[in-house]
């Protein structure tokens, strides 16, 4: 079998230890390229940059990669520029994270790291969203090494369904008390924002968004559940956002 | 019957012809509150602002609104901050838009006015996007002003399903040529990049995001066949983002 080519992307920088290791659980896989960005761009949802422009530089921080650019854009800009501007030929998976924090439940929509493997799905190609619940930089990846690999090469041999992305979440545990992998759907639940409202030394006011994070779903068979279980969480991810069982109620109002 | 509170903001930024044309069409249904940001947001996506500060300013640009707030964040910061800092109570209903330009299709997931809109709906506060195909500034929303006080009665009065927010788009027609409103399904499409590539002054390349919209769906339930049919569509939007339909295939993997 011909070495799979892996687009590995991320959101906390090309830099950030999560990549870092993603990276080098790729290489025991396939070809890996990396285009990844050049600054932290969390919480950056889908975002794309239209009013500004963009710059690439190749860089090389691993010397067994050939191909290594990092991207001033956000991670939904690097998936594009990797497909459209620098790759040959189509990736036969794209790879993002590992992220530092959980992109569980509702997380999945502010994500950059999901929205890159989401924009690689639009694109037609296989993609994966790998993210820890430990934010930390000095996380101890290797617990996870396995399952990275294990669920990176069943995408490579199954594929995966026409506009379905996978989102994976790691428990905060050690490898000894991670209980397995379970298939979940997407926690209900939502952040509670708390603005922190300070005064600037030239007397206006300001804030930081915090918040607190309310999972009003009790369901078992969800990411919450899954990860406070000490499982790894997979949720198949669509981008066709139309809420199709609210059609036949949208007609019954005779707009 | 109390006047419904009414949040309206968008992503082309408070000024934009767009939304002073909505705020006008909400105060003749409502109580209406502006909270939109200070310089434009386009595709910024569900992009929200946790590395920087937030800044808010009263400002008055309509003499008969008391409550109108520019924002330095983006749109889904603009949610965030009116309902958790500046309402005394949850609005009855949030309005975005009415953006200069198609949310249709794909493009729902890069747009700011809809993750607004999304932004919105998680909270629980009934919510729709307006979108008009025609992005330039010197647009006369007069033709569709009806339709959007239909769409919006419509809502006050029968809410919205649990979890489901409205994309509505006008197609570039007049009145008198618009055929009537469509509930529609998010046609399958695509943006086929093609980066600019430039040279700077000082002889580093650089890039501007450019594209072809591409739609591969032949369907006649979809936005962009109602659009191009000039019809006004209307997409019912979800946020859980699961792939239910691919849970089960997964499964069968034996992770």
């Amino acid at each position: 079998m011909k070495k799979p080519l892996i687009l590995v992307t991320n959101d906390d920088s090309i830099v950030a230890p999560g990549i870092r290791f993603l990276i080098s659980v790729m290489k025991e896989i396939g070809e890996v390229i990396v285009v990844a960005p050049d600054s932290p761009q969390s919480a950056m949802g889908h975002a794309i940059t239209i009013n500004n422009t963009l710059h690439i530089d190749k860089v090389n921080l691993d010397n067994e990669i050939e191909h290594e650019y990092s991207c001033s854009g956000t991670p939904v800009d690097c998936v594009k520029m990797a497909v459209h501007e620098i790759l040959k030929r189509k990736p036969d998976l794209c790879v993002s994270g590992v992220n530092h924090g959980s992109n569980s439940s509702i997380n999945v929509i502010y994500s950059g790291t999901m929205s890159a493997a989401v924009e690689a799905g639009i694109e037609g190609i296989p993609a994966i969203g790998f993210s820890h619940l430990d934010y930390g930089w000095s996380t101890d990846f290797e617990p996870i090494r396995d399952y990275v690999k294990e669920i990176t090469m069943a995408v490579l041999q199954n594929g995966l369904p026409d506009g379905v992305v996978l989102n994976v979440n790691f428990p905060k545990t050690d490898e000894k008390s991670i209980q397995g992998i379970k298939i979940c759907r997407q926690a209900k639940a939502t952040w509670v924002e708390k603005f922190d409202k300070r005064t600037n030394p030239q007397g206006k006011e300001y804030f930081w968004l915090t918040g607190e994070f309310v999972n009003q779903d009790k369901g078992e068979d969800t990411d919450e559940w899954a990860l406070k279980n000490s499982y790894v969480s997979v949720v198949p991810v669509q981008f066709d956002l139309t809420a199709h069982h609210a059609i036949q109620k949208l007609n019954s109002w005779d707009l």
